[in-house]
């Protein structure tokens, strides 16, 4: 259940009137979701999302919603904000900031195979050149920084070795420095559930709230350990080459970031493991029904410290 | 034949560099359209329009391109631009201002009833709204200085009766004074033409190049004397209430916008009698064959000029 704040038709219907989308015809709650309120609102003119932000306050949310703009206006499928006639993105409705955004065609996915990672490899590079002209930053909010503290965080709750591979792959990544790598936005939580498909082409990505700006690479491991990773942890070698590849069409990898992919993927399951254990052990009231389990991002991990390193340009065709 | 200036597919694929919409897939010429060259562009990531512009000149483009832009981001069902990787709407290709938009679904419709006039004023006002927040600006050029320069220019092709008619309605809109009326951006060519409907909702408002600032209530008009006139050029009362209806509803009309209904719905018929009867009897090289009956607007003009007054509020529900 993910309508934390119930909103009437009639108080939509008055809310519309500040913008130029017609008027109120339908407003139905969306059940996914686990931080902020979603409707469905469909008017006399089209379909929309309604969001009503429940945990990030008004002055964050300017950053993500140029953002979600600024990419849409280069093309990438993603929600496309609803300017007010005041011309702000930017509303608020029962105490709550809130914004509407277009509708998007299209469903998630759970089986990747080779051509849906081709697509998200595809969009992803088209997403990193887009957001080179964004003139608005954020700093990422799951840095090392974050990672260190709230490891020490857990690990009153960790096992001996848990503890043992975490501090040393902390350590690890601490070790390397990624300065010459381009940065730019990232979307930072390019996961499954977060891109849908239509016809067999990406037809939205969605769920911005962490993009932050960061190192381009790491944003194509964080994808690659969620999309090209078999059971055990391990890649599946044909699904990260069809991604990888379609993303070096799109925007041509430098050799040296194909150099630090396997540190970066190694970044990218420890962002995740941890933010999973932290959530585990440390959930907020009433999160404990949504904890995912940590240990999938453990197999991850230990798979890629096990693993002989491999660049980018080995998986190649 | 509207492809005036060739693309060639490595031509256009190598431009593609300079977007972020994937790589071409195809490219198809466009045969409508009169003024521009237009292609259907087809790329990895989605389907496009590519215009090449052979009359406007680069620097009067911005002004269409915000504006389509500023309607898209407030929910307008029209072309958005897409921006390229510097930001920019505009490029060049083949030596012609270039620009992409996004592909709209849905077809013109050429016979109208009440539903699609209700459909076609409801986004009218909406766009009437949405368009008071643009900061661009743009004179009509074809405003009243405009028809009585093109009227001297057609008079020695006109019968005697039709100079008469021209002069004496050229003199009476003269007369009224607009400064009471609420202006703003219009799209001043809102024919069927220009607008596509998808599952009886208009999926489109397309070709803004004779949008410019005026006085809202001449859009009206101007759309009113399109969808809702009959054959012999008088109004078909439930169509015009439905359209007018329907923009009631979203903008609310004054009490001066109401009266003055009628002197506008005869000037937006002298505007296109003018322009059809300059396209007619002074055609640029190589447009004969584009130029439409000018009858077709004179019988208008002349329906408004013997039938009653009507406000809008007369013929609201």
């Amino acid at each position: 259940m993910s309508v934390f704040t119930k909103v009437a038709p009639h108080e939509l219907a008055a809310w519309l009137k500040n913008y130029s989308i017609g008027s109120l015809v339908d407003l139905e709650g969306i059940a996914s979701g686990i931080e902020n309120t979603n409707y469905f609102v469909t008017t006399t003119h089209g379909r929309f999302v309604l969001t009503l932000f429940e945990k990030l306050q008004a002055e964050e949310l300017p950053f993500y919603l140029e953002l979600m703009a600024h990419l849409s206006s280069h093309g990438i499928p993603c929600p496309t904000p609803i300017a007010d006639l005041k011309n702000r993105y930017l509303g608020e409705l029962n105490g709550r900031p809130a914004s509407l955004v277009s509708y998007l065609r299209g469903a998630s996915i759970t089986v990747a195979d080779g051509n849906l990672c081709a697509e998200v490899g595809g969009v992803l590079a088209d997403m990193h050149l887009a957001g080179l002209s964004l003139r608005q930053t954020m700093i990422n909010p799951r840095g090392p920084k974050w990672w260190s503290a709230a490891a020490r965080e857990v690990s009153p709750f960790l096992s001996a070795e848990d503890l043992l591979i975490l501090e040393d792959e902390i350590r690890f990544q601490a070790s390397h420095r990624l300065d010459d790598l381009p940065r730019g936005v990232i979307h930072a939580d390019l996961f499954r559930d977060n891109v849908l498909f239509s016809d067999g082409k990406v037809s939205g990505v969605i769920d911005f709230y962490f993009a932050c700006n960061d190192v381009l690479m790491y944003d194509v491991a964080i994808t690659v350990n969620d999309w090209c990773v078999n059971e055990d942890g391990s890649i599946d070698s044909l699904r990260a080459a069809a991604l990888l590849s379609a993303y070096h069409d799109e925007r041509a990898l430098s050799a040296v970031e194909s150099h630090i992919f396997p540190v970066m993927l190694r970044a990218g399951a420890l962002r995740f493991w941890v933010s999973r254990l932290y959530d585990f052990h440390l959930p907020r009231p009433g999160e404990l029904t949504h904890a995912k389990d940590p240990d999938h991002f453990k197999r991850i991990l230990q798979s890629h410290r096990s693993a002989p390193p491999q660049p980018v340009f080995d998986y190649l065709r």
